[in-house]
């Protein structure tokens, strides 16, 4: 941590924030410059509110250094994490696909598309028993009978279940049926519901917050991770900003980050992130090219008549085609389908 | 809702969209134009996805009309909503004012702080039991703990009580003691949690999400009284853009569409919403002079040992001063402080 | 300036940079930690391009410390700059109205508009001879006639003028006309503009730019003031975010960080601010409140009629009402209304 | 367009709308709804402001139906843009790489450079004359002797010239040497220069800005069509959000939509993009993936000396490494370099 003072602090002023931080039984460092004093501060800084030093006489800015996550960065844990699930495995190297339609309709859709997927090789399946919805007239998800079809799901066809936790009195419930726990993007700081998955025996698929930074994304994994489930997966989903073109702005730059800062995988939901079912395919060979782990896609065997975001929902035969072009470019990037 | 066709569209695709409409029980009314053809619909549109036509053959674009909030909005509910309490009525003609500490730490910060604001006429303390943080290693509040001192600060000065829910699980101890139930602006999307709330005896204060469109927000208030908890008090506290001068952009601008397009109260956080103490002040006359219904500020006897965000706390000595300024300025803009 | 280098750095990564900091002739202050060592730096840093260590190896981040604007900042000038016209000042303690139509659309406006004015004691006339429209199909402005007619007007009313430079080839007819000359918010960063009325004899109105954080708007003022024109007035406007609420997002916050870093004045602009007539009135009272200088408003004697920007603009009635709300404001606020 | 009136509106409120929008010349097409009657509106109405009606009493809200760009628009021009120069064509099936220094440092450089370029196939230089600097005191770029050396490297190695225009001034000495002219992402709304532009004998690179919608965007580029010249490449450089990992956000997603809505090449740069040298490759790679037409890219031979953006230019090495990776994802999508 850094103490910036102003350029006409007093010496007084210096001597007082230089007592303050060893009041804190941490380090000063005061440096003494051509317009202005800075005091570097070292020792445990990670629990110190920064802006508390910030209201001295005479202190300019003060800037923190040290990252807040741990088990979430690299530093701490140079090597990549791959989450094992019984069906496959998600972490670099390959390319995962998890694909499905946006909520449990009935048992046919779910039982239909399981088949059509486990046919093309995709093993993991998304699907909403609970959907947030911005509205509370629009359909709000099956619930338990919504997880009771996705459990038959897995059990005839052997596919795995992805599907959203919206609170912790579904946990139960949802971490029985589920292989991997979603956690919405408007829960990314529902930190109730992050202590409760952080205890769960499920790995965690955490979808960023709508304009979250990539510090606050990786304190929710924190959050999971510091509770002891290290199996966390991030999904980048689009950000708020003021570009109108598509639903949400698909912050693809923001892989390289998560690859040099974090060891967890990271993948990219082109669905949520554009909005339109046209953008979808170019936007999620992009993701691959730009070193994602893997995708989450909306699909559905009758995209017109879904219940929810149909308009931003693949049809099988746009997911065919689409799985085509993957796999031609996972190739030369050394990167393999699963 | 309207469905506006490429210039280029044939009669068949017209035909078809028109057909599709009429199928969803609704009435379509095309209209050709010089270049294009555009065609209305009418009938009761809430429930159709607007996205569902968009995807057919020849539409250029659907564009929604009607506003999605109903109990929430002035349309259908002309008068102002006046929220009730025990100890004061929030709504237009009055400035409330709730005052206190970011979290309760112990018991004698928060009798101390309410004899002193009761003093001053300020009749309504906040303080957080539940803190959401960030960090999973920062400062969580003091749970249970916190809110029996807040019971008892109540019982023994007559104050009313301002605090946080964060999840169901607490949602009865919670109501018990709070005379307003606060919903954070992390979860101003936990429809879990508005949904329990609707069903609350007490008032619900609805911090604006962080990046919270006023529609989403009016829709989240439409969650609270579609079950019933027709009590709710919005909170503007700033919103995440690319400006970086303070902690939050304070939105003062959406005063004026929340009273025109609501019936419900207001009030501005300027704490959370600036990040900085010395911001404040200004702020806080700001929002009065704008047209909110009262303030949310943080005040402690002492910010710079405050447990958390002690850098945006007034002292005692400085919320007076903004008393004072508050007082002058109420009086040529007809409002009485309380 | 502060290198912070990765905890796993090795002693001879840190000694690179410490050689690399001494190349530049500043003067390194390495400062070991628990977990890893930063690098403070001191000595003239502001020539640095602070991201050209960043890619030495070791090096996790690179924190700027000093604030890139000299002239335009507080710290180097304590006083308040009050900018003097030949009809008012712009400065602390007044707060100064600067009102007319959003452009010169004849000579009868403009003279009836100034007169009108002048009758309330507003002295400063804004009007657009030259227009920045969004699409080249739009009214551009009457250019050199419009400059004629404003001239027109100063000569017969008194009223000093305020408008808009675009570009380099007009600045010399409109310094001669303008007592403040304006530069809009897409010109902010404009550089060859800016160098251009660095040398003009006029005040310059600098209108902060769509998405200009605080310390890029202090930069263009830099530039104006750097090459001699010490005159400079800054104005918010209004920034784009992701909320659709009203046409920009008017930031109010940003005048207690503007007062503090600065010594410029700074002027509010409601009607660009929010894009809609009836929420003029409210944020022009807060930006009172909150300590601006004062206002840019658009008023037109039939703002339905008006040629641009009439949805935004207050009639002589609106104009009149907002005149005596501001006057009750000023007077608790001891502020004086020129 | 569309008229929403109010639900309440009275008749007569109806009656006064459909008349004003006769006096425009234009067709009202009424439609009664269950709750509310909203008026669509045919002809010409690319002249109104919609926001003239939208403060006509009864009135709720105003849509704007049709785009108000035409020249830019693939609804007018359905065929591709092929922007051709002397050394190569810009547009759908290659991909075109312009790649160089930030800025024009010497004479060495530049040859240098771009014989290395030519040797690999890079027939597009790209580096600045006259560069638009944040700080009054950085390096302005080296003027007139900048383009000088352009030109000279331009006769000696055959390479194609894409360099920066900042103002009318310089128009005509830029003309003479580029073979592609460049609007920065701060003059992308600077009219003055667009109509300057429109006029001139060779394309244009135009930047979007900083926070330009895609609307804005493909304006500006109507302004330059609008004024004659068709030869308009577009190139997205990144937008500004409140995302912190890199310089600014770069939207990818914009592309699809580019491709839809208009016939211009658009061409990405993930230096200005990322501002990190080491995130360029992935979202180089991301571009061609997602439907680019190629790359605007630093490049430098000692990266760490360069005068401007070093840590965001790549090596020769580094640069040859991205070519390779780039041409094997090529082949799949069959597109081919240039």
């Amino acid at each position: 941590m850094l103490v910036v003072m102003h350029s006409h602090a007093t010496p007084e002023q210096i001597e007082q924030v230089v007592a303050a931080v060893r009041r804190m039984n941490l380090t000063p460092h005061p440096m003494p410059g051509a317009t202005r004093t800075a005091i570097g501060i070292t020792g445990n800084v990670g629990a110190v509110d920064p802006r508390t030093l910030e209201v001295l006489p005479g202190v300019l800015e003060l800037i923190r250094v040290t990252k807040p996550y741990k088990l979430a960065s690299r530093e701490m844990h140079a090597d990549d994490t791959f989450v094992r699930l019984p069906q496959t495995v998600i972490g670099p190297g390959t390319f995962t696909l998890i694909a499905g339609p946006c909520s449990v309709e009935d048992e046919d859709l779910i039982l239909r598309t399981a088949d059509w997927l486990m046919a093309r090789g995709v093993r993991l399946l998304r699907a909403g028993a609970f959907k947030p919805r911005t509205s509370p007239y629009a359909f709000q998800g099956l619930g338990l009978e919504g997880l009771a079809i996705l459990d038959r799901a897995r059990r005839r066809t052997g596919i795995g279940i992805v599907t959203e936790l919206m609170d912790t009195d579904n946990a139960d419930a949802v971490e029985q049926v589920a292989d991997v726990i979603q956690i919405g993007t408007r829960n990314m700081q529902n930190f109730s519901l992050l202590k409760r998955v952080s205890r769960a025996s499920k790995p965690v698929l955490l979808k960023r917050g709508m304009s979250a930074t990539l510090e606050e994304w990786l304190m929710a994994a924190e959050y999971v991770m510091a509770g002891g489930n290290y199996n966390v997966v991030l999904c980048e989903r689009g950000v708020r900003t003021f570009s109108d073109h598509s639903r949400n702005t698909l912050d693809l730059s923001v892989i390289p980050p998560v690859k040099k800062l974090s060891h967890l995988p990271i993948l990219v939901d082109p669905s949520h992130g554009t909005g339109k079912r046209d953008y979808v395919p170019p936007m999620a060979l992009a993701s691959l090219a730009a070193g994602a782990d893997g995708l989450l896609v909306e699909v559905h065997p009758e995209p017109d008549r879904a219940l929810s975001d149909g308009a931003q929902t693949l049809s099988f035969e746009g997911f065919e085609r689409l799985l085509e072009s993957l796999r031609r470019l996972a190739e030369p990037l050394r990167r393999t389908l699963n």
